[in-house]
């Protein structure tokens, strides 16, 4: 730890510090990845950095590297780090120049910080946790995994504050994701989940999932379900780079089917693992 | 110029940066104010500031200061700057923590900045300015000045790179609001503007404007209206602290009404004047 990569160099996080005219700081304006590491080695590694430079595209913002470069020094930042388990943050904001809110011009450089965090490999997301239901507040480019989260800090405090792991969010009822997650249920066998749509961010976990479902022979529909529907399903789970796929055994209060982990999840939770140790080889 | 208030002391502008870990930074977790200041004297201060009180409590953010004691401190950056004419840029983030959604344990203390910038007073925004239409694409808590402004420099992108001043931004066809403006038709006479909902910043000058309406017999409501009743309006006009009241003459390409500003925008920015005159004194 204790190392920060700053605009291309990699330095120590004390030296490290942003202007308060930094547009990320002052408008929010800027795009983030969590890259998560197994071993010593990026899990998903391109699919991540992609959909980077596709949040940067989306909002018009130029990406003053290629995916080639920005990962050889990631890997050299992991490896200055000795990080074996954790995850990698990174962010791209437009840069600093005087506050206005049209972009500034093409000569202003974007920022970019990346630092790691260790966060070992437990195994604890098995048994399952308790998630909550509210409203889906946020703006409608939510596909764009930008550094607007207000929306959702909201919900997962809203969450935590009622002793839950996760806020699921829906629009008039229907279904969108969960705070930092994706969330699918499933039914007669089938996994259902929000289409990559404006109204979701199309999470890397989310679609190693949905391959997996695809290459194994698992059901599965990209279909909004309501609230109704998830109450009553046979499995609800959710999905990210940090709670891997997860079981929802609870939510608002209320039992999920038996209350256990139901055979759909356990079964993606050994793909899942499986694909982990064939990108990043064995994990305890 | 110069000078910042940086969490109580005002420092020198080079000496003040912030954390990579400042949550406005990586989760725009933050609001703001912009005060105007003429002959050296804050307009509407008082509005402002309990403004900024209000966006922090709807996000549950606690503030380590009073009304009082934040309107002192930013009346001697103004001295120290020697500000006459300009505005004074102020935000308070939830401070610097270790990145996770949900809210740092309450003895992590708010991060403010303040700083002044020079804008004199011109009287140019008499003669009108050009606007675009665009879809509303922004969160549902517009209600609260928060950092998460990405939907609104999107917007203002959007109409400076069609040679325009402001983005009107609707949904579904009803207007909402500017980017960084509040906008207002008149319709047999009648001023008409969009109700203080979750939908738009209740602007200050839009309440300083309405205050005068009320004050001098300019009949108003406040109720939302369409695209094509504003394309067919006899005035649109918006408002801000930047702009305060200024006629839009073209939307869209379209002339509005004969493209010359109106007796009703006319009048508010007499009106409008005059109250700045009345609490910041004479000026040119």
């Amino acid at each position: 730890m204790g190392k920060i990569i700053f605009n291309g160099e990699i330095k120590n996080r004390a030296d490290v510090s942003v202007d308060i005219e930094d547009r990320g700081y002052q408008f929010g304006d800027g795009v983030y990845e969590v890259i998560r590491v197994y071993n010593g080695e990026l899990f998903a590694g391109d699919m991540h950095l992609n959909r980077l430079m596709d949040s940067a595209r989306l909002i018009q913002m130029k990406v003053p590297f290629t995916v080639a470069e920005i990962e050889t020094r990631v890997k050299e930042l992991i490896s200055e780090d000795q990080l074996q388990d954790g995850i990698i943050y990174m962010q791209l904001t437009r840069g600093v120049s005087p506050r206005t809110h049209a972009f500034p011009s093409s000569d202003v450089e974007p920022v970019f910080v990346a630092y790691t965090k260790e966060m070992p490999y437990t195994g604890k997301m098995k048994s399952g946790v308790k998630g909550i239901t509210t409203d889906d507040i946020r703006w409608l480019r939510c596909n764009i995994k930008s550094l607007n989260l207000l929306g959702n800090i909201m919900a997962k405090q809203m969450a935590a504050e009622a002793g839950c792991d996760e806020a699921i969010q829906h629009r008039d009822g229907l279904v969108t994701e969960g705070s930092s997650s994706n969330v699918s249920i499933v039914v007669n066998g089938t996994l259902r989940t929000h289409p990559a749509s404006n109204l979701i961010l199309n999470g890397i976990t989310r679609q190693v999932m949905l391959k997996l479902c695809a290459d194994h022979g698992i059901p599965y529909v990209e279909e909004a379900f309501t609230i109704e529907d998830m109450m009553a399903a046979e499995e609800v789970l959710y999905t990210s780079t940090s709670v891997e796929v997860t079981p929802i055994i609870n939510i608002d209060g209320q039992t999920i089917a038996t209350g256990a982990p139901g055979p759909v999840t356990k079964r993606l939770q050994q793909l899942f693992s499986a694909e982990i140790e064939r990108q990043c080889g064995s994990i305890n």
